[in-house]
């Protein structure tokens, strides 16, 4: 399709090969967790806790969706929500164990087992951050409105999340940040999609207190972590100055106000391993391993 | 994050502004339909036939999912699935009209909406592919299973597409088709992930019919168009023999056995602009409209 000459090409002369061949250590910051190819590399059993529920995550947005979710859930008085938190160090491939590839072929956190599902039977496997979210408001009837029309808009919302993320964290986030070298075209076009992005929550968050109107809804948890903490300025270096992301005032409200949620202050802290200590809590068991972080940060209100 | 110098970024000295700014007419094939800003850009109220069901839509793949899905519903005859197809030309602009984004916020196609809600009342509005396909198999209990274990693996799965198929689309195919240089290390990063997403689909459907197993679903409905096309060979140019995909055999049985349904054949004529003239149908009002049609193509078996 392209008119220009491989002249042109990054690196100038670079013309496509017929078949692709995967190059290793070619893939930037993150290459030594990327692959061509799918399946366990090595044999791993995970471990299973005491609850019925057994995440196995980390603190990305993806994974911050669904610990949010538990401690809303908790917060909610759905004692049920009880859950072990493991940690998945993608860095060094837990992704990739036998284990992990059994409950989540595809290799990415968060995933989760749940040891009592309402239907009876063996233990049931859930995975996709917008998919636990769904099977957790399903099996506990909260957070995800009954009445049709508020439903239907709470799942517009949240697959929009799924569909729209991968241009924000696997195009801008990794092409400005991560990327071994700085590309203009590629940072020029995911940082307009961002922006664009950002505009359509801005509109929306005009007239709406939360995503699905006036209730708080898994949609919300879905796109907090990945555009509220880029409104926060905590993404990407300096990527919030980058993109201006101040001037979005609805979406910086409906953020602020989010991030004051002591579930949510929770719910960030577990399998987080990067940041301030006293908000990491690598492992989550039950309600009191917070209490070893600094109280007063995570105190319910 | 980078540890080169910007003599290594492309162009050569190239260093990201303190401040992203538009510079318009840098965005390659699509440059002109995209911005970073949401939003109409012009009045336009959208025509409204006589179905209760109205989609606004074109022949790409998230298109065709749901004119795939309106067509299985037909032929299982839930007649309530009766539908107005109309055409969306983004290349002109027609998302960004008044009535398009008051259906769709995000100026994306497909949106629908659904003149007879069950819970009655005003037109309700259903944007994102997956999430029309969730609606639409929960208004007639059809391709979405009730038994929670094989509707979750379902909705696994179909969350797995939204989040996976930017990889492909947005990323894979934009910088191996239409972007206006071929830049090597956005074009090595895709392929490699792609590769990876069709061996997870691969390692799955050896061991499963279907998606989720026995039954075909709104899951195979929303991978199809993207995987299966991707497969066969009719995505992106060469891309079918640049990615290797003949050796995803697996992916292959599947792809072929639902491109064989008759409503599949029907649903991906919808809405189509491009290709073979005979299976081009730009509007649907009526099952009648693919009599005009060559018939053998679409007959139902």
């Amino acid at each position: 399709m392209s008119e220009k000459s491989p002249a042109d090409n990054f690196p100038a002369g670079y013309e496509p090969s017929k078949v692709w061949t995967w190059e290793k250590g070619n893939g930037g910051q993150f290459a030594n967790i990327n692959r061509p190819i799918a399946g366990p590399t090595h044999e791993k059993v995970l471990p299973v806790g005491e609850h019925p529920l057994q995440l196995y995550s980390l603190g990305t947005p993806n994974g911050v969706k669904v610990t949010i979710m538990l401690e809303e859930l908790l917060a909610a008085g759905h004692k049920g929500a009880e859950y072990d938190a493991w940690l998945i160090k993608i860095g060094e491939g837990d992704q990739f164990g036998s284990g992990f590839v059994e409950v989540n072929p595809n290799s990415k956190i968060p995933a989760l087992m749940d040891h009592a599902p309402k239907s009876g039977g063996e233990p049931l496997r859930v995975f996709e951050s917008a998919s636990i979210l769904v099977y957790l408001a399903e099996k506990f009837g909260a957070f995800l409105p009954t009445d049709p029309r508020t439903r239907t808009e709470t799942l517009n919302w949240l697959f929009w999340q799924m569909g729209s993320a991968p241009f924000l964290g696997g195009g801008f986030g990794h092409f400005y940040a991560y990327a071994p070298m700085k590309i203009k075209y590629a940072i020029d076009r995911y940082a307009m999609e961002v922006k664009r992005q950002m505009d359509v929550l801005n509109r929306h968050l005009a007239n709406n207190e939360f995503m699905a109107g006036s209730e708080y809804t898994i949609a919300d948890m879905a796109i907090w972590p990945w555009y509220g903490r880029l409104a926060l300025k905590d993404a990407y270096n300096d990527a919030g100055d980058f993109l201006s992301v101040d001037e979005y005032e609805h979406v910086q409200r409906w953020t602020k106000q989010i991030d004051r949620r002591p579930a949510v202050r929770r719910g960030r802290m577990v399998n987080r391993t990067s940041g301030d200590p006293s908000e990491q809590l690598h492992e989550r068991h039950d309600a009191s391993d917070f209490d070893t972080k600094t109280q007063d940060k995570i105190a319910i209100a």
